[in-house]
């Protein structure tokens, strides 16, 4: 290969890979084969087989979780800014089992096995509504006793609408109905005042 | 067989041919070999195999919410008696899976195929928690504008808690404390004393 062996291109080769062969098969020695280098130049960038594929499920995180970022600091009052983040969890999710099935029944597989870099996605994520929610609650909307707290409810009382394993619902079109149901009890829960329900 | 052919006789039979064959092999042939019957003698009770596979899947689901019926009318003041219905879904549902792990992923073939059985299912328990927010309403203790919204929103909120697909995470000793979370979030949206929280 021409190109000089990154990081990124060593990424990007081991995403094909794994998606070709799985999880289980796929190895250091077809990563460097796809590649055209020896093994010995990828494991210059990553030491073993584990510290590969958790920097592919982080990199693979990344893109749900950075475009998130964005919201929690733009300008929209802190009750839309909220919805807007988990209906953007949402649609990402979404977006990305029906563009490449198969890529991410291998990304699920593979969280398995990474459940330390899931983990700290998850933490992210839930980080980034408590500074949404912490906005809210220096604005006077919302009222909440426990902000990190609350912040893992709200993703996890979602669950239903972003985490993978509810996959096969998604084509149901009752579930945007369900979504609005579980989004009012959210918002009754913190808004200060009950009547804005 | 000396015993006279019921319903349940052939529900228990069709139960084991299934968890054995699995739900895309079973046949009623298989059903019928297994009492020692013709294939005949099962469809004078059962017109036809999807027919037999929805009683089998109603009667299992049974097995869920006629025990939370119980709860739905017993005297606990309605926050407890609500708190006490979810968890004894969740207790359900886990048990289940450690009981008899085959037959639950059997069972869980089957719900996909038998989805009007399933939405009645899920109908019923909503039904359940409505019944115990509109007591809460009655008592001044809850503070709910759409009580059948709110019930649904209550199941689907908790799913990670009771749904099927998740009963992989349930073995985290950490899904406990998550479970905490979500109860306090919605015991905040409900509650008309929100101090109560």
């Amino acid at each position: 290969m021409a190109n000089p062996l990154t990081r990124e291109s060593i990424l990007d080769a081991a995403e094909q890979v794994l998606r070709r062969f799985g999880p289980s098969k796929a190895t250091v020695v077809d990563v460097a084969r796809a590649l055209g280098v020896s093994h010995g130049s990828v494991y210059k960038h990553f030491s073993s087989k584990a510290e590969l594929r958790d920097a592919v499920v982080e990199r693979w995180l990344k893109r749900t979780s950075d475009p998130l970022e964005a919201i929690v600091t733009n300008n929209e009052p802190p009750k839309e800014r909220l919805r807007h983040w988990v209906e953007a969890l949402m649609t990402s999710k979404r977006s990305k089992v029906t563009a490449d099935p198969e890529l991410f029944a291998t990304a699920r597989e593979l969280f398995t096995e990474a459940s330390g870099v899931v983990d700290r996605h998850i933490e992210n994520l839930s980080g980034q509504i408590a500074r949404i929610l912490a906005d809210g609650v220096e604005a006077g909307v919302f009222d909440i006793a426990d902000i990190e707290g609350t912040a893992r409810a709200v993703l996890d009382a979602t669950a239903r609408f972003h985490d993978p394993a509810h996959a096969a619902e998604w084509v149901d079109p009752r579930s945007q109905e369900a979504f609005a149901r579980v989004w009012a009890l959210i918002v009754a829960a913190i808004a200060r005042d009950r009547d804005n329900r």
